[in-house]
This record gives C-alpha cells, structure tokens and sequence, in this order.
C-alpha cells in the first residue's frame, strides 16, 4: 500500500512510520522536513502537496496544531490556530484529497480524548477534535469510490511525558495502542468511526 | 431574569421569545431587526451587541449559519461560512460575553442532531456542531461566578417542515421540546451539558 503521513517528524508520526514501512511504501509529510513539505493551514500547499505525492492509497494525519493556553487569555484570534490547523487542515486534507486518493482508500484523520474530557488550559482542542469528529461521520456518507474515512482518538501519548502534568489521572496512549488504532482504520473496512483509545 | 435572544428573528428564537417574555426581560438579538443589531460572525459586533445590551442573566443562541450545500462543492472556502457562523460566532459570543455576564449567569448555545447523525449535505453542520458541543463541555470547566454553559441539541424543527426533506425518518423536534430544552439549561443547574432533544 501506498501510504501518506502528514505530520512524519512528530512523535507519532515517526511511531507510525517506523511500523508501516516494513510492509509499505511511506510518504512522508511534514512542515520542515520529509519526502515532501506542506504546511496544511492553506489549502494551496495541500494541493501542491497531492500533486508532488501522485497516487496513494491511504492518509494518515497526526499533525493538528491546536491553541493551549489560559482560558482568559483566549479570544477568536487564539481561538483561530485550531480552527486553522487541526480542524480547517484536517478538513482540507480530505476536500482536496479525495481527488487524488484511489478508490477503495482511506482517511485517518487525529482527534482525541479532550472531546469528551476536557481539560484545562485545552478549550481548542476540544473544540477542534469535535469538529473533526462531527465531519468524519459527515464524510463517510458523502466520499464516493469506496473510500473511508476514520479519526483516531488517543489519549495523552506515552511518548510526550511533558503534557502528562495537564492530563492528571489520565492513563497514557501507548505507542502500540495508538499503532492498533490507525491499523484499523486503514487495513479494516469500517467508516465513520472515532477509534477511541482511552 | 434579564436574557438576551440572539437569532430572536428566527423560528427558534421568536418563538423562545414568545414564552419567556411573560416572566422575564427580553433582549432580542438579529442581524436585521430586533432591540439590538449584530452579526455574530464579527467579534466586534458582539462586543458592541454586549455594549448595549448592559448586565444579563443569561444568553441564548439559536443563530447559527452554516454551509449546505452538495458535497461535490465543498472547498476551504465553503467550509468556512460555519466556521465563522455557527462555530466562531457562538464561541465567540461566549468568550466575550464572560465579561459582561452576571455572576451565576448562563449561556446556551445551539447546536444539533447533525454531530452525531449526519445527513447528506450537511456536513459543514455536523462539524461546526461538534466544535460547539466540544467547546461547551471545555468551557463548562473554565468559566468562573459560577456561570453555566450547555448546548440544545435538536433535530429539524417541526415549524421548519421545508426541511423535513432533507431529514428522511427524523422526529421533528417539537417546539415545547425546544422550549423545555432552554428551560432546562436557562432555570437548571447543570453545566457542560449537550441536552439532546432526538
């Protein structure tokens, strides 16, 4: 399978790469480095992006920039970095993309616990990750060809033990959890689904 | 109570009009008529709207514009129409209005079947929806002087049968369903609530 992952110099993007790329030919995304460069809050570098990739068979996205910081310091234009990134570029991946992605392919787009379990400090990501929920399940009765769409939940990762003091009581993601999640959604047959690992 | 009504122009919003002014203040909110103009897509506009209308007890949202429309022609560009309407504008409603609200004061956003049952068409709805709603639960736990915020989560609305269409085997909501969900949030207690009325 020909494989896209968007955001392959982060921790799970690299996780992710290093376990498919035994059996699969990896395209590699990221901002700064990679087989190709894009940066997915414009539309036009996605586009850019796909014709540089040619044909492909699934996508995966782990990149989803998201606002953190005090709720009292949170207007619209803080409030604009996940509508920009992780809700607007993860949407985008998928508008433009199913031009490109070959029939019977998938999207895997990245969402999370803070949907549903807020925390402090994280009103954007909520809010970005129950966007992108809400237009999973909206894809998956609209994309035609066969092609799928999930979005991959985790909770905070194993391997970012720096937000672990803003997720209090929560139990880590692990790496192999999070591999199990996205292996789901793109080798099995389900569509619409939020994989929740937590 | 003193509340305010944005979208009080609307068939949801003349409505709660309609039934809560027996008892309380009304202050009626649109972007054409009404005590006081404002287009919630405009920050600066509800921090006018906020300006005028002077100290309240709670405010409720039933504005929310989004995209609808086919798939086929959903862009960034599209997409965006409920991102800067039902999504930024109702948080942006919340994270400006914090300032002017009443202690103990509520806000209640609108959101909608949509985010968890999607229809074709609708998918710009389902996700701004999501955002709200992941929002709400985020917010709940930020907002101070124990000020409250849920969601109403309808389905299509019985006095809106132009859309029952696009709605194949929905329930209509009714509109003392409608009026029973506010109470609920308005009069109630709880916070982080979506209050599914389907």
């Amino acid at each position: 399978m020909r494989i896209i992952i968007v955001g392959a110099s982060g921790t799970m993007g690299k996780y992710l790469t290093s376990v498919f790329e035994a059996a699969h030919e990896i395209i590699k995304v990221s901002s700064s480095s990679g087989d190709i460069r894009a940066d997915i809050t414009k539309p036009e570098s996605i586009e850019s992006m796909y014709q540089q990739a040619g044909s492909f068979d699934a996508l995966i996205c782990t990149a989803g920039p998201t606002y953190v910081g005090p709720w009292a310091n949170m207007t619209d234009k803080e409030f604009r970095k996940g509508l920009d990134g992780k809700l607007m570029g993860q949407i985008n991946l998928v508008l433009t993309g199913q031009r490109y992605i070959n029939p019977k392919g998938s999207f895997t787009l990245i969402t999370g616990a803070l949907t549903d379990e807020p925390q402090l400090n994280f009103a954007n990501a909520s809010a970005a990750n129950g966007a992108v929920e809400g237009f999973v399940r909206a894809a998956a009765i609209e994309l035609g060809n066969g092609i799928r769409i999930n979005a991959v939940s985790p909770t905070v990762i194993e391997s970012s033990p720096q937000y672990f003091p803003f997720f209090p009581g929560e139990i880590p993601t692990t790496m192999k959890a999070l591999e199990y999640g996205f292996r789901k959604s793109v080798f099995g047959a389900g569509t619409g689904q939020v994989i929740k690992l937590h």
